[in-house]
């Protein structure tokens, strides 16, 4: 199956008339490999209601003419006016840019470049709102990606043990996707042993993980562009009453949470699905962060999954349900989970044992 | 040796003074760094003439109370309502930004949020220019970082020969570097083998280099947050006559730039020492690119050494010096090194031997 840049391209087209764009502007990288194809670090696209122009460097040349798919290829000198003038050619009166990546400068630019000849209008999200609902040959990519990853959780069970050093187990869970094909890390890897799982940003340290610590493992490998986040927290010998207590605590709340997702819910309602088992759990203090948020090009995209988010599930959003407990000075819990939005309710594309494994 | 925070807010206060700045929002994560020694990923500082503001969110508090030097911290729940309450309190007539990296959106709403009480001014590169000039502390790890690089070249005769698949090679030479303490790389490495040698920026690929091929590596380390730059072409058999004038030539370029170097020169000089030997051998339109770069916290910094670049060299300035010829359908060479600006001229921080190594 390949991506249907078609489709794509049909619907941002369908977005600008809903804003009365006359023409988009797209200058976030991600945006344009979705909407192009092309993968390399210097790019700009035009699009307007009949034409569609992707813009790269003398050093993309070869490169743009292989990947590009549905847009008239142009090699820039100086990029930002190369894109006034074709604007120029458009005649749009508003022209919408993504104003939540452009750098003020840019805009600044941008807006001398044109001389007055069509008014730039900020326009952040146009993109980012398509690309939340996956199309087929996306979500076929991200389970792939889901799958990979899930067997870096039992190349874990091996290194994640008593004495080992978080930042080296870290390695080599890393190195055991690359082997596998995977592009890079999706995120540097969160391995917090002990009080250090109380960071729920804890990355893999040189602390040496000891016996009797919860270690939470929150990770994700890149393949073929996709992006996958997966978290599980594991104990290292025999669980203090404490410790299965506040693990049944966080495995209900994502219970919850994962059984309130199907299409037409509020995110803020699935967030509050987790949140009031962990309240009436008598742990609320402890869980300072939202339930989760769409994955796919970037690690983190729209849709948000918090307590004041404005975004509803849809059929194709896939999300992470991620749920957690940090106790300063005692430790943390997180469980968390890839799902498919479905007309049905939530199809979880990780698989990785949810109860309580013992190290 | 230690960071000098104290030394580099004194020198950012003298530039805000050169340019009339009350106050000065950095928001650069890599700039910040540069100045309180925070390495988490949410944070914003502002300097006046007399204090000194480190603001995250919840989630770094721990972090930042450890790393942070000299600033006074602050915890915000809405970050650009906790920089606008600063502002006010401070009072300054025109606060500076970094207009080069902050959104359109979030400059306008701390401009909303601001209420008209101070002038926002684009002020880019006010900390990048400081950064150019390096402090011992810095000339200390870059150089470990270059050593570990040069280290990972000896690890490349090993790995990258006749059958090998250039991605694998790339992938056993990161290896070598995390296991000897690398975060990680400074970029994706580059293996161009063959006639991808021709493309500059010919990432590792799937391509198994073969006999008499020349072999592109422009590769880095980062090591303690400090990135290294390094590129040798090494040759796959006996060299043909043409393979062997084209590395002479380029060898030629580049020592011809190195030469160059002192305090007081223009970066557009060095830049056109290497392009004019590499022009009068008639290979003038195979030189697509600047010669050279700065090199630091960042891989690509001030000051950029290309025909229109308006930087002076100073002593204490990291920079690169990397002349190629890349002849589509036939191959490329580029040799790169890492030179240290001092009063007598360049110092070579990258030291892999600079003859046509035959593999």
């Amino acid at each position: 199956m390949k991506p249907l840049y078609r489709e794509r391209l049909k619907r941002l087209r369908s977005s600008m008339a809903g804003k009365k764009l006359g023409a988009f502007v797209v200058t976030d990288l991600k945006n344009i490999r979705y909407l192009t194809g092309f993968t390399g670090s210097s790019a700009y696209a035009i699009v307007s209601s009949d034409k569609a122009f992707f813009l790269t460097d003398p050093r993309y040349t070869a490169q743009s003419r292989e990947e590009v798919k549905g847009f008239r290829v142009k090699i820039f000198k100086k990029a930002l006016d190369t894109v006034a003038e074709i604007l120029g050619g458009i005649k749009a009166a508003a022209v919408g840019f993504e104003s939540g990546s452009v750098s003020f400068d840019n805009y600044s630019k941008l807006a001398k470049a044109l001389k007055g000849k069509a008014k730039l209008k900020a326009s952040a999200g146009l993109v980012s709102a398509l690309r939340s609902v996956k199309d087929q040959f996306e979500i076929e990519k991200i389970t792939e990606a889901a799958k990979l990853l899930d067997k870096g959780f039992i190349h874990a069970l091996k290194v994640v043990k008593p004495g080992a050093i978080e930042r080296e187990a870290a390695f080599s869970i890393e190195t055991f996707w690359k082997k596998r094909g995977a592009e890079g890390l999706a995120f540097d890897t969160i391995i917090a042993s002990g009080e250090r799982g109380a960071l729920p940003h804890g990355k893999a340290s040189e602390k040496r993980i000891k016996k009797g610590e919860l270690v939470v493992i929150d990770m994700g490998a890149l393949l073929n562009g996709y992006n996958s986040d997966e978290t599980r927290t594991f104990v290292t010998g025999r669980p203090t009453a404490k410790q299965k207590e506040v693990y049944q605590v966080v495995r209900d709340a994502q219970a919850a949470a994962i059984e309130s997702i199907r299409p037409g819910v509020k995110a803020s309602a699935v967030d509050l699905a987790a949140r009031s088992v962990i309240g009436k759990a008598g742990y609320g203090k402890y869980f300072g962060h939202g339930t989760g948020h769409g994955v796919g090009l970037d690690i983190h995209e729209s849709p948000g999954l918090g307590p004041t988010s404005i975004d509803v599930l849809e059929e194709g959003m896939v999300i992470t349900v991620e749920p957690g407990i940090y106790i300063p000075g005692w430790g943390g819990v997180r469980i968390e989970d890839m799902a498919l939005v479905t007309k049905n309710g939530a199809k979880l594309l990780t698989s990785t044992n949810r109860d309580l494994v013992i190290l």
